[in-house]
């Protein structure tokens, strides 16, 4: 029996899955069509009502000149450093060792563009004013991912990141945003996203995270970067001849959920909690900094999996799709709270914590 | 006065245009959508039903054993070229001086994979095989692209397509195809599209050309060419969360149209005839060998532009959306039939060319 994908099944046949928004089905798209007129006309080859003027609302909201839609957050982000390491001359950048660039994108910053990461931090923590005042000479671009996904979405604190910038402007060193999750942690840092980004030099945001939308990224930044932004945009072959799909339900998204991120902070706390009570399980961080979190479990992913299973079977609740291995005694999951969480039912999410208590307690030594 | 804007403007609001498949609008997705089910999930990065079944469906057509969806041909097509570049080890390709890789890309070959092209033939002809007999050596991949479409859409005999095949395998230069508009030249030549990509070691074929899609492109090949394009897809960021608007509405409009362009080539056909009666204007090929033809004009762009605003206000047919200047005393435009022609009110068309016959013969010493 194949444990991973029966917990996925298992996951999707629960009724009541407690992250997320709900499937990624054509459904998504059909909603986010349904109000508009079909004879709005298509973007083309980037230009056209439909794309400016949501990239002129995104760079309102972010507090930048001008802000640039792309297909994929991988083609922006590689295209932002490109832009800054030719302005400097140098081809190196630095950022954390589990960047998005280093780890999901098949080195295409390197393949494709020849750029170099430094690695800034290690894999256990954040990147902080003195790993940055560390640097080696030469660097770009420095990139801060907010929050840090691969580590449970951890986040600086404010006047941290505000000292990081300042160095990076006195040391000319551009600073680039991957603010995949932007939205999502504004809430806990109290402040406007045009605030957080004035930080920075550039800045990449995603429409398929915390707002939920089908694909699409904005970059923003001043015009002669957005401008050069778009040349690169076009040799990478994402100047499609029409994005309406994903910019129609990126904005669509956006309207209905970017308002929600405080309600999405506050649920990802309740819901860390329930887990920080079970017996050998632990949040990182333990008190969530945005909608997103990871959970630690010391026990092997092939008896959690069956344990989770029987779980959503039994309440109907389901907690995770899906465990990562860390070590032969250890797993982890990923948390993302999303519109779903609002709906449960909170008697049957408390049985099944009291449940994976149990467990836990019964078969951890 | 803008002549340009205002011949675009005329030409929108003519009732009868008289080439394309209608207006690009958001109702071309909705309409693809009407009959899919909402529940129908996401492709998730490249996997999932909804774009395997589609890449399994053109890999059969295309005869290839493999098939991967790409967001744009831009993108498609670098990386066909590439992947064959680093087979041979060198970086050196040869195509057409009006190749779309060389004049529409912002030399992203270049940019982003430094691979240099020869340049075969000139800007007026095609390629023959004496031009694929004497490249230098050291060539990795010939790209042909079938019809021409900057020269008119003009097609080689089959057999001197046949024989630069032969010649390509026996030196052990890759054949790709630029296949752009292949199913259009397929009724020309009277050959399946596995017959005419057969012939080819890879093939990119387009969804929003004579298919009328929204955007897309499919990469066919062998398992070990595709199974590399997806590394390069997810390093170019085209390896998105979810293609399925493009997917859906590229498999809708192929079943919608694949078996219509022995119709639209036509009547291209007629078409081109009606041009080549009126005095000054000459189509290219005389006779079109797709849906496709160039018609050039003797006559300054901004007095044609005055004259065919005229025609369509008179007529209410519209001819053309756009003219590009060839010389102080030419011009000319491009003409590509979809469903738009069958439709149109043959009393109306046939004014709209007497008056264009009496214009240009009033105006064209």
């Amino acid at each position: 029996m194949n444990n991973t994908k029966s917990l996925s099944t298992a996951f999707n046949q629960a009724a009541y899955p407690v992250g997320g928004h709900g499937k990624r089905n054509v459904q998504v798209l059909m909603e986010a069509l349904k109000d508009i007129d079909g004879s709005l006309e298509s973007d083309v080859y980037g230009k056209g009502k439909v794309i400016e003027d949501f990239q002129e609302q995104m760079a309102e909201y972010l507090g930048k000149e001008t802000a640039v839609f792309f297909p994929s957050g991988t083609m922006a982000q590689q295209i932002a450093l490109r832009i800054w390491c030719d302005q400097k001359g140098v081809r190196r950048v630095a950022y954390h060792p589990l960047c998005h660039l280093e780890i999901h994108e098949e080195d295409g910053l390197k393949e494709l563009h020849h750029i170099e990461p430094v690695l800034l931090a290690d894999n256990g923590r954040l990147i902080g004013l003195e790993d940055v005042q560390h640097m080696p000479e030469g660097i770009a671009c420095l990139l801060l991912e907010l929050p840090q996904r691969e580590i449970g979405g951890q986040l600086p604190d404010y006047a941290e990141l505000e000292a990081i910038s300042t160095y990076c402007r006195e040391q000319e060193i551009k600073l680039h945003l991957d603010g995949a999750r932007l939205f999502e942690i504004l809430p806990y840092y109290q402040k406007s996203a045009a605030e957080v980004c004035a930080l920075f030099d550039s800045v990449y945001v995603s429409f398929y995270k915390g707002i939920g939308g089908i694909a699409g990224a904005i970059l923003a930044g001043d015009k002669a970067f957005t401008n050069e932004s778009k040349v690169w945009k076009r040799r990478h072959g994402g100047d499609l001849i029409s994005l309406y799909p994903y910019i129609l339900s990126s904005d669509y998204y956006f309207k209905q959920r970017v308002h929600k991120m405080g309600q999405y902070y506050e649920e990802a706390k309740e819901l860390a909690e329930l887990y920080n009570q079970c017996h050998g399980v632990a949040t990182m961080p333990v008190e969530p900094v945005s909608n997103m979190f990871h959970v630690h479990f010391d026990m092997p992913i092939e008896q959690l999996e069956s344990i989770l299973i029987r779980i959503y079977e039994s309440t109907d609740v389901g907690l995770t799709q899906s465990l990562r291995k860390t070590s032969e005694t250890t797993c982890y999951c990923e948390v993302g709270i999303g519109d779903h969480y609002a709906e449960l039912p909170k008697d049957k999410v408390k049985i099944a914590f009291q449940r994976l208590d149990e467990e836990m307690r019964s078969s951890v030594v």
